[in-house]
């Protein structure tokens, strides 16, 4: 693959720090956090009081740096910021990050201007002011002093640096790994619209969540997510749904955060998948990123418990997936080999009285006949989930097709749910979640149909 | 207090258990769990063959017992059990619990009608049939298979015994307690109406939560949950919300699961809270038993994180709270003790630059303008954040009025979370959960003052 300026950013051979080297201090912080990440190329700590921080020797000023340094990270005064761009583009450093804040966010809009016309002057491109930095985790590489992200095939770009820091460790709490971190802050130069596109063309990257408060230059960024969202899925939270929260948005990172209907129409017209926060984000990436799109609406929910399954039965169909019953074939074929007390009907109970076998016969049943399947077991100490969750997973060898599973709960099917993403199934906390992602499965397979022919012009 | 009919279920003095004995089999696993929970009562198993079991004397029959024993919990096959209930009647046992299945849910109406029958002529009271038995964390009394319960002040009631399982297994991963905990199973006996009426006296329990799928006697059924609600607050999933749901509802408990606006529309009208599934169960139990109610419905939302503070705040307003902006003389007396870059509208946004003495006088100073207040913060690696949860507790203590938390996320904010829940706050996921059971808190209050004026008859 042929190099893209972007690259400088996530894939630096060496990178610069110019910041504060004080412990406590950000620009500390960054550095520590990157040695601690296992980043592989150099680091240069850039400082005009010298000396050596954390092992590294630091340089007086950019240009006493060697040259392989692709990426400056600026924690600096205000006062001190254009200068060092000038020293990048003097050196051939074409990205910079700039962590430091006190710009457009707080009305200082002439320091904004400034910035972006020295670094166009300068020939560098940059991420931020007044932002949380950028993470790659697939090259240990994290210039931000949020939670360190797991590798995992989610980029997300966030316009708000403390709910990506807040996305950060609750993924990490979760274990859901990230192929790209990006907080863009005020978003002076480098913003959604390239990000989207740099990122769709990512190999590392197989969905894109996005949070946004408000977008600038409405048709660019449409066409971009438009083309973003054919070759992979694009996940958002927009806030600044209501009066409070709009004034809120304008206030904190200085967009127009626009009428809330005009993006869900848009939204639904270039086929980014809205999503309310950050816990539907991370039940419909992971989904995306594990999961086949079902060739229809149709789902059948397997189950060893009658309310877990009714609860996912009401969700599922309140959002538009048919929970039809089965054919009578089904239902006799199925029949011997199940509990006499199992109902056939959808959703499928087979009842406590259930292990490896009755799971793995009747999901496969429920493969052959529905587009998708949720399996739900809710465990006892007694019962053998180890066992169970080797049933679901030997009849999703035989399809492909989606499957999501619920095995509840906590402590008790730890083991279980360890053996199920081990083979790459999707577990999630209850039924429901399972009939959201579901649904949204759903709604992409019927977008690619459409989209092809239709225009955001 | 005198003592009622149902403290034989949840007080017992001492517990027989009819069953098998055998390592693996029901009866044995309770047993088990009742030993394993601590329970200070004797522990009587009972079955033909005699001998010894995990410590205890297995006696022969009942009549053997001696005459302490007020719980007989049934785990036999069909044939068996209406001569235990005779025996139970002859000893002046008064209470059964009959874990075995195969009665009405399976279409054996007959065997359930001898149940009934046998159950009244003995002057027994039944819960179950085909259910999971109860729990009174209160006294280690877990005559249950279920994952025991911790104690706490939420009583749950529910019609799905697996449902019940799994909220109890969910529960334990959350450290969320129970008062008491009753799967009641085809409930030919005892079942929510008389439940109901007894735990609203309950002196361990502030909240009342219910799953249902269907009720069978709804006049009464609405008269107990409305004269219990006037008590505690009484929360509610109800499932078979779709076509496919009440299929399932009717087929797993043989209930009608009726039109779904009539139950919502009665449910608003004796005052229970209806919630969508487990998750939102829990945060609004916890928040009931620890949380005042609110005396109007505007709500402050301070935070250190602008977006996170959008979304918490345009749920907020969606739900009906009213986010509105602070007085002027709240935005001049806060200003000189904050950020610069802080934000004084509604969301508060605190900025990154913001510790104990600024979330403690910007707390105290919304609490002495608004209802309520939401205290989101998120966290970095290198903030203090236990010191924030102090500022925050500290506050909290100058006032009379209800605050929910939310610190995020993981690793970094645990030492926090745990500070504030030892001060008694309530700490949820996100900011919109707490705008969530904000809104059900403003909604009780208002209930409270008109209910007394309504009729259900």
């Amino acid at each position: 693959m042929r190099s893209h300026a972007f690259d400088a950013f996530f894939k630096p051979k060496a990178v610069a720090f110019a910041g504060s080297i004080k412990p406590g201090k950000i620009g500390y912080e960054i550095i520590k956090s990157m040695k601690e990440g296992g980043y592989q190329g150099n680091i240069y700590p850039v400082n005009p009081a010298g000396g050596e921080v954390l092992g590294y020797r630091v340089f007086a000023s950019i240009s006493e740096l060697t040259e392989d340094v692709e990426l400056v990270v600026i924690s600096l005064p205000l006062r001190a910021i254009l200068d060092t761009i000038k020293q990048c583009g003097m050196k051939g450093i074409r990205a910079a990050v700039v962590i430091s804040s006190g710009f457009s966010e707080v009305g200082n809009y002439q320091a904004e201007n400034d910035l972006v016309t020295t670094a166009r002057k300068w020939e560098v491109r940059i991420i931020g002011p007044n932002c949380a930095g950028l993470m790659n985790p697939w090259t240990n590489h994290f210039p931000s002093i949020e939670v360190r992200a797991l590798p995992g095939h989610t980029a997300f770009i966030t316009q708000s640096g403390a709910l990506g820091g807040a996305t950060l460790a609750l993924a990490e709490e979760r274990r859901f790994g990230f192929s790209k971190f990006v907080s863009y802050g005020n978003r002076c130069d480098v913003g959604d619209i390239e990000l989207l596109s740099y990122l769709a063309d990512d190999p590392q990257t197989g969905v894109i969540a996005l949070y946004i408060e408000g977008v600038d230059k409405g048709r660019e960024f449409l066409r971009a997510a438009h083309a973003a969202s054919m070759k992979k899925p694009v996940v958002a939270i927009k806030s600044g749904r209501t009066q409070s929260g709009t004034r809120a948005a304008s206030s904190h990172t200085g967009t127009l955060a626009g009428i809330d209907q005009i993006y869900e129409a848009a939204f639904r017209k270039t086929g980014i998948i809205r999503v309310e926060g950050i816990e539907e984000m991370f039940d419909l990436c992971q989904t995306f990123s594990q999961c086949l799109l079902p060739d229809g609406n149709r789902v059948a929910i397997v189950s060893n418990a009658g309310g877990p399954g009714i609860l996912a039965a009401d969700k599922a169909e309140k959002l538009g997936l048919d929970v039809a019953e089965p054919s009578p074939s089904f239902q006799k074929n199925l029949k011997p080999h199940l509990s006499p007390h199992a109902s056939l009907k959808n959703p499928i109970d087979l009842t406590v009285e259930s292990g490896y076998e009755e799971f793995r016969i009747a999901l496969e049943s429920a493969l052959s006949e529905y587009d998708a399947a949720i399996v739900i077991y809710v465990a006892t100490p007694y019962l053998d989930s180890n066992a169970i969750a080797r049933g679901v997973i030997d009849a999703a060898k035989a399809h492909q097709k989606p499957i999501i599973t619920n095995f509840m709960a906590g402590r008790i099917v730890k083991d279980a749910v360890r053996l199920l993403k081990e083979a790459g199934l999707v577990n999630l906390a209850t039924g429901e979640r399972c009939a959201f992602v579901l649904s949204k499965l759903t709604e992409r397979k019927k977008l690619l149909g459409r989209i092809k022919f239709a225009s955001i012009d």
